[in-house]
């Protein structure tokens, strides 16, 4: 395989774009990502989206965004897996370079969610319609169930998962594109809305409109267009039962287990060779064990990490230093792309009052449904 | 890039599974396949689904389709390129073949059409909502269009549109997963309800249900599993603008023609070389324009080539042996991989009463929307 670089970047704001259009959105992105990259070109293109079907009535997203990206007749193809979208879309557009058969590719994701679809019920096309969805449970419901069994396991407390959402909001309002720029207290989480107890309104990600893209370019061709580069060090993908009743365990998430191992594998580093990471707070309980499943620490300590500032941009492992989706929005087929930029800017020295300290080694892991789909990249600055 | 061999095939019947749930219509393709190809396990698989949301209510195909495949934790993704879906799907799977990063890959493709959804709004979402769908016009009508422009530039007649749905019945009364596997006549077709003028019922492929699976190998581990190795000789797609509006002649599919292009290039052969191939007949003025725009005549010979039978199975260029989309049946995300099964019959002569004389090289030709999306695969007998 050839190696694989990360050469440019572009977002939108993330949030109520009710003035702009899905194609607005991607295009916007996909413009500033390959202006940022210096390219004169692109061989091809992925675009992760979850459900344009559902909430804009849009499918074959790859063909109209080349198109008004202007950028027929490219290759151009969606990839879906959920709020994994952006993550499995890297992983095609990384294959496709790391192949050889293209040289320079875009990986992008966008969703447009607040046109007035049903967005708790497209969300829940993510959970399996038969066994999940039709008995009643959606998302919040599902994680809700993960966050009480954590804490009747593990002593999780309620002050903990709040310490998590205060951390992201912190570092959200730093973050420009971030949706929700304001900080949050303990109290403020505490004591908002009850959404499926335990978790509560400042628990959950918002539905948002955004896009995000980024270009991949071979090692060697990445070197005639910019001095920029970061290596895709390590990447991977896993699955697990769709349905949270089929597993053998609520509070371990088999799919991000099974991709951490297998990323710092090919990346040829252990959790401690990781200087930051971007995961998957769709809610406060996520993050918790998400940082227990990339073995960061023991099983458990998912809660008293965030609480004693471990996973702040000054302690050991800052986590979510983009704001997370919590705070910086979670348009879901744009979040896995917009970890990558996170870690891109990171690893450049870029992200101003968000900066990490030596931030060398990032990793991003980005999730579908409960944890049905985990892609991880390890990327590293050169 | 490492070579890479398609080892085994499975397909459900096409036609309207009202038993079957589209998680069962794929489990049985994919373990036909699996099982086909004698290899002990598969390293990935992809799914092309074109709207699975719409007409089903469920997402995240990917992962629900490797957990009741039994398959998790291998990494399981969705592709949507619309009713190229199939075909980007078996792309992305070469890639990652291709690149080193896994030996054995699922490529599949499956849709459920007849649960009741409006499908015909469903399909619609592969063109250009804003500036399409919202104006009033669908599939028919968008092919129609080109129908009536390919008549007036060259010519070409009703009787001649009849020809192919005439000859693809045909050849689908001897495919045992053919949907419609009942001759028709010049007649039937000439007299069938008219659904958008000039194309009439018999012109347009059915709603189906149906999955299709292979797997791809790369080629030093194939010979573990197998003899029956069909080689991946060229691989290409290609975008266009998504509303017919946008291009600048109606009778001509851009994609189509850059997908041969570099297709035929890559694989180091020219039309003359294909012995036969399957074509995206959606509808049968798609497969007169398809033919021309694969270089296998000049333009305007499609609607004669059909009549005096040169597409025939006996003719110089047989096209669609499997009956096409006209009568094997069009479950769209499963039409691209039902299309490389054709190919993988014909090469391996298990096409019985279809089998083409000296097929040594053959193409599949899987299109999205109206041409805005298009996939080419050539395939060639070791």
């Amino acid at each position: 395989m050839r190696d694989v670089a990360v050469i440019g970047i572009g977002m939108t704001q993330f949030g109520e774009l009710w003035g702009k259009s899905i194609k607005d959105i991607f295009v916007e992105a996909a413009t500033k990502a390959i202006k940022n990259a210096g390219v004169d070109h692109i061989d091809s293109m992925y675009v992760g989206s979850m459900s344009s079907g559902l909430f804009v009535g849009q499918e074959h997203l790859g063909a109209i965004l080349a198109d008004y990206l202007g950028q027929t007749p490219i290759p151009s193809t969606r990839v879906e897996s959920a709020c994994a979208s952006g993550g499995a879309a890297f992983r095609a557009a990384y294959f496709e370079v790391a192949s050889g058969a293209s040289d320079i590719v875009l990986a992008g994701g966008v969703e447009k969610m607040t046109d007035g679809a049903d967005v708790t019920e497209a969300l829940a096309t993510a959970a399996d319609q038969e066994y999940e969805v039709y008995q009643g449970v959606t998302f919040p419901g599902l994680y809700a169930m993960i966050a009480n069994a954590h804490m009747n396991q593990y002593g999780t407390t309620r002050e903990q998962l709040a310490a998590i959402s205060v951390k992201n909001h912190r570092n959200g309002a730093n973050n420009p594109n971030a949706q929700f720029r304001s900080p949050v207290t303990l109290e403020q989480v505490m004591n908002s809305t009850l959404v499926a107890d335990p978790l509560r309104l400042l628990d959950c990600s918002p539905v948002s409109d955004g896009g995000a893209a980024v270009i991949l370019c071979s090692m060697d061709v990445a070197k005639k267009f910019t001095d920029t580069i970061i290596k895709v060090k390590g990447t991977a993908q896993a699955s697990d039962t769709i349905a949270l009743h089929s597993r053998k365990s609520l509070t371990t998430l088999n799919s991000v287990v099974t991709a951490a191992h297998k990323a710092y594998k090919m990346a040829g580093v252990t959790p401690k060779d990781i200087n930051f990471a971007e995961v998957h707070d769709c809610f406060t309980i996520a993050e918790a064990v998400v940082y227990e499943d990339l073995g960061f620490c023991e099983k458990g300590c998912g809660g008293p990490a965030a609480e004693e500032g471990r996973t702040a941009i000054d302690g050991k492992t800052p986590l979510n230093t983009s704001g997370g989706l919590k705070s910086k929005g979670h348009p879901v087929g744009a979040t896995g792309i917009a970890q990558i930029i996170e870690l891109y800017e990171q690893l450049t020295g870029q992200a101003g009052k968000r900066q990490v300290k030596n931030a060398h080694i990032g990793l991003a892991q980005n999730m579908g449904g409960s944890g049905a789909s985990c892609v991880i990249n390890i990327l590293e600055a050169k």
